[in-house]
């Protein structure tokens, strides 16, 4: 891995260990346990920003109010809320979202257009702004520049997710060291698409709008948009990157001789938190990762990954233990990418069940034994056709997924 | 519904009620069970024929002997296989077909290149011949023309399915009685893409194989290509359809004055069958139809229809008895086809849950009745875009599917 030269992991890293950052969180009572609802990003000087939204038609008031707050290419603020996505709430929607943004401004002594707002939970419902108010109120108070206060913030992002996702790494540019961080929630409604879930990154990295943007958005394509968890896009989802340009680094350009160390680091942080978030999807007993090489371009093997690694069949035989590989050819099969059918190869982990389109006998057991024990479980398809190549992650289809996904609103 | 005044539906009837046809079944022991595995449909001549194919890049053998077959245009005997779906069997696999084909002919007494072939269960395991030659020799006397012998193929041709899918009708043609036969099976990697099961229609009827190509095509499109389970596309299905001409009408063409009754009491057939595949989804408890109007054309009601249908998140709602329109709008959002984010209305029964794209107060009480209590869910979403309209089928997403994937092969 050529990637560990160029950065390193910061243990027990997270989203205030960049220099500049604060964060925090509290229950104010949109869920309906005590756990943590309300959290907050502050940067203590207005960073860099951008960011990336759900493909969905119907956008939620926050997203609205988050590219405006976007449109200088600054923000200073993340308020976020879950148990309530504020979704298809009409015009009272908007106006909340717009009061959410100016009650965090004005309690964090921040400029209005530097606030983004985000919201995640159940769609429909009005915002409870009683409850939304008195927490921003009591927000600043909860304000913590260390671990505590990521932690808390983690915390109150989260909807049914079992586990918080953050990570943190270093990247030296010129010599002087950058940290780069992420946060995200999700694991329902997750579905290749622009920015499928809420993720937050920070980094005291000093770097254009323009720079940062077009990092975002690449390494969004091979991270973010290649999970799935069931098929479902959000109306809510947003990935926002804040830089405070605190560390001192010469200014970071794609010409810059680090700026490749800087994009492995940043995809880095975007790869562990998208999988994070497929191995920690609604239900899920295991990552599953589908590796595609062979495809005549990229955007092919891209194609079918995601048609594997989001079929309800092979999730559910994964979930059996089941080496039933005829599903997964069969889903290559319909990705509607060109593939020829005589010379495929696939391989669960080291065990090949398919060589050159016929099927190989291997050891049941070993490969039983392979399904059940293996926390992720590699799915490799080799077409011989090309040289694109694209990995893929999701998770295994399970009852569990169905009882939280059959009683969500109760 | 004018359509009533068209055909009439034939109480009782199956795919032996067309003039012309026998059919039976057996076990041959393909299936670990008793239940039979072997079937077979037989017309007293050669009959006109046509049919559409899965359009999965990966397609079983028996797809491309029976291909072959109907080069002709014509079809005395269809065998049929459940218990090994004899694809991703290679050269082997091929032969196997082949001899199959060879075997039917000779017992049967009839052409070659009149037999098609097909086969539905596990992939990529050979077919134990020596179970399907003893079989087929032995399918003859199993024969009958009446509800029995139809009544044996029926079970023949089922794998995961709970119940037979069979219906019949009658229309006039220019005066004389036409009867319109179908049965199908299918209950899991269903989705809309031409010909996603095992179905067969036979018929009476006299008409050129390019009218009855076409009109199957027409009728699958409004039909078996709006039905989704999970998503997967298998690598096997077709649709047969054979006419044997005994029904002494004039012959049918497009121009002929009877022509919409036949093609509506086809394609009635084909949307029975559709809907009773799409009922018997695995695991499935209720049968759900999204009714999509208003769209901008109808090919963006369909895409919409199948998104809502196939959501993961709708089906498990619906399960759950949850009123949960979220994620129906979501579903609606992510079709990938235009629609104006600020007027659509949602009902679920005749439930409003959703006016102008805003949440309407609606009886929880009364929507938990609906759901719970009714075999068919009714989905409708209106668009107010245009004229646009479309209605698919699926099935909710239970544990009972889980059970049933993670532990199909074993």
């Amino acid at each position: 891995m050529s990637e560990i030269e160029l950065f390193t992991a910061l243990e027990g890293g997270s989203i205030t260990s960049p220099k500049g950052f604060k964060s925090g969180g509290l229950h104010c009572g949109l869920k309906k346990t005590d756990r943590n609802d309300l959290g907050v990003i502050l940067c203590e000087v207005p960073a860099t920003a951008a960011a990336v939204y759900t493909t969905n038609i119907f956008q939620a008031a926050p997203l609205k109010v988050t590219r405006e707050s976007l449109a200088n290419g600054t923000l200073q603020a993340i308020i976020v809320n879950s148990g309530n996505a504020n979704a298809c709430t009409g015009e009272q929607g908007e106006a909340d979202a717009y009061e959410m943004r100016a009650a965090a401004a004005q309690h964090l002594g921040v400029e209005l257009n530097d606030v983004a707002v985000a919201s995640t939970g159940v769609i429909g419902e009005l915002l409870k702004m009683d409850c939304v108010r008195s927490g921003i109120a009591a927000l600043p108070e909860k304000l913590d520049g260390g671990a505590a206060g990521a932690e808390e913030f983690c915390q109150a992002i989260l909807t049914t997710d079992l586990v918080k996702k953050e990570i943190a790494v270093k990247v030296l540019v010129g010599g002087v060291e950058v940290t780069i961080a992420g946060a995200a929630k999700g694991s329902g409604m997750i579905h290749p698409n622009m920015a499928t879930m809420l993720g937050f990154m920070t980094t005291d990295a000093d770097i254009s709008a323009e720079d940062l943007h077009s990092l975002l958005r690449s390494a969004t394509n091979v991270t973010f948009n290649m999970i799935t968890v069931d098929g479902d896009t959000s109306t809510n989802d947003m990935l926002v990157s804040m830089a405070s340009g605190l560390a001192g680094n010469e200014k970071l350009t794609r010409l810059h001789p680090d700026w490749d160390a800087f994009a492995a680091g940043f995809t880095y942080v975007c790869q562990r938190l998208a999988k994070a978030i497929a191995r920690d999807g609604e239900g899920a007993t295991h990552l599953i990762e589908v590796q595609v090489n062979g495809a005549v371009h990229d955007e092919a093997a891209a194609a079918i990954a995601k048609t594997v690694v989001g079929s309800s069949l092979v999730k559910s035989a994964i979930f059996g233990a089941d080496a039933n590989w005829g599903r997964i050819i069969a889903a290559v099969g319909r990705a509607g990418v060109p593939v020829s059918p005589e010379r495929v190869n696939i391989s669960l982990g080291d065990i090949e069940v398919l060589l050159h389109s016929k099927p190989v006998v291997f050891d049941e057991e070993k490969a039983l034994a392979y399904l059940q024990k293996s926390e992720t479980v590699l799915i490799t398809v080799d077409l011989h056709d090309g040289t694109g190549k694209a990995t893929a992650w999701g998770c295994d289809l399970t009852y569990d997924y169905v009882r939280i996904n059959a009683a969500y609103r109760t």
